[in-house]
């Protein structure tokens, strides 16, 4: 197929974690095919890293040598024969903008993806939700802020309730009626007090991959942000607009 | 990790299709998790190719094409920094034997893990079944009689009806007891008829990836040799022994 051959084709950088990446390999295949309407699949190359030495940087604050081994990642993805890059996961976007500087590729950020999503319906405020480690950074709501957009984080302890909904179960794949209780609970009393206050929420950011498992459309009295599936469409539309 | 950097990285032939592509990267996990007892995951990369491409080369025995669209597809992975190959489906393993002589990078062969499985269990005479193209073929049956096994193949009519179990629904995901208890019907005059003549079959070779996701042990009364499983071992067992 000579059409194929100029479609830019993405690299992933994944494995974190794996089921994240099928997400995004699926998704990316389902969203191209739906889009141009012909029987062609994209060519899509995944570099797939040891989780276990991410996580030990991102536990560790080493930003210097985590942005490092996701610059070599790219360089591999570019090697391969990437157009651009992405990064299946939310976590190593905190060393987004340093890497950027360093990357031999254009990369797509899941943050700019989230914030432009947000910019486009005309929300103001959202609530976010995410992994502890997420939520305690700022890499979400100083991107929000520079688009005139309030990002409000779930008080200290609310983060560590959320924080284990995913941890361990969600991350294990497990779901249950009662862990989505459990997050509505949470979520439920920011959205009412912050509409109390004058200051209503629009939409609830799911600012970490896996919290789709668990949260769908209605299961929240507001529109939620699949951060995942904002990044997909990202990517697929820059597969498109060459 | 510097144990890690040492680990040989596998590089997977993938989008043919899609799904059994997944298979292969949660399976090459899991296994190696699993085998090496550890809190690591080892890299892998995938080079995800437009499967409608492949199989219009197929269709169509365009295998010089073929070849070189395989050899292009190895050439990247090596690129982005694999130390071996694999093709993720059996039908691309027509032309293994000349991409073999062109690929910079060696290859794991699915056809020789499934021969060398066999050969393990002593297994003589194995029956098999996969699409019409691969049961047509002769790069299954070869390989099996280079090893002394003898690699009986259904007839025309019952290559039709295994291939239309396959097609459309199997590959589309569709799974259910009547196709099940079709495949079934198919193979158990096979397997009787062979038994009569004194020529007893050992085992049935699922020569599809896609076939065990309708095919279980138990549903035949023989052993089933799962070709995607065997070639996920056989990989596995390369990262492990350099």
């Amino acid at each position: 197929m000579s059409s194929m051959s100029s479609v830019p084709v993405p690299g992933i950088v994944g494995g974190l974690g794996p089921a994240s990446t099928v997400d995004y390999y699926n998704g990316i295949i389902t969203e191209y095919r739906k889009a141009v309407q012909q029987d062609v699949y994209p060519r899509i190359v995944i570099n797939s890293v040891n989780m276990t030495d991410i996580t030990a940087d991102v536990a560790a604050k080493s930003y210097g040598s985590l942005t490092a081994k996701l610059e070599t990642a790219v360089q591999q993805l570019k090697n391969a024969g990437a157009d651009f890059a992405l990064i299946a996961s939310n976590t190593p976007h905190v060393v987004f903008d340093e890497l950027e500087k360093v990357s031999p590729l254009p990369l797509i950020s899941i943050v700019d993806a989230t914030v432009s999503h947000t910019v486009a319906r005309g929300w103001k405020r959202v609530l976010f939700t995410g992994t502890l480690f997420t939520m305690n950074n700022t890499f979400y709501p100083e991107k929000f802020a520079k688009a005139g957009i309030d990002c409000v984080m779930p008080a200290p302890e609310d983060r560590e309730r959320i924080h284990h909904i995913i941890f361990p179960d969600l991350e294990a794949g497990i779901v249950t009626p009662e862990m989505k209780a459990r997050f509505y609970e949470i979520c439920n009393p920011i959205i009412n007090s912050a509409a109390d206050a004058g200051k209503p929420v629009d939409a609830v950011v799911l600012g970490c991959t896996e919290l789709p498992l668990l949260i769908h459309d209605g299961d929240i009295p507001l529109p939620l942000v699949n951060t995942a599936a904002v990044h997909i469409s990202a990517v697929v539309k820059r597969m498109r607009c060459q």
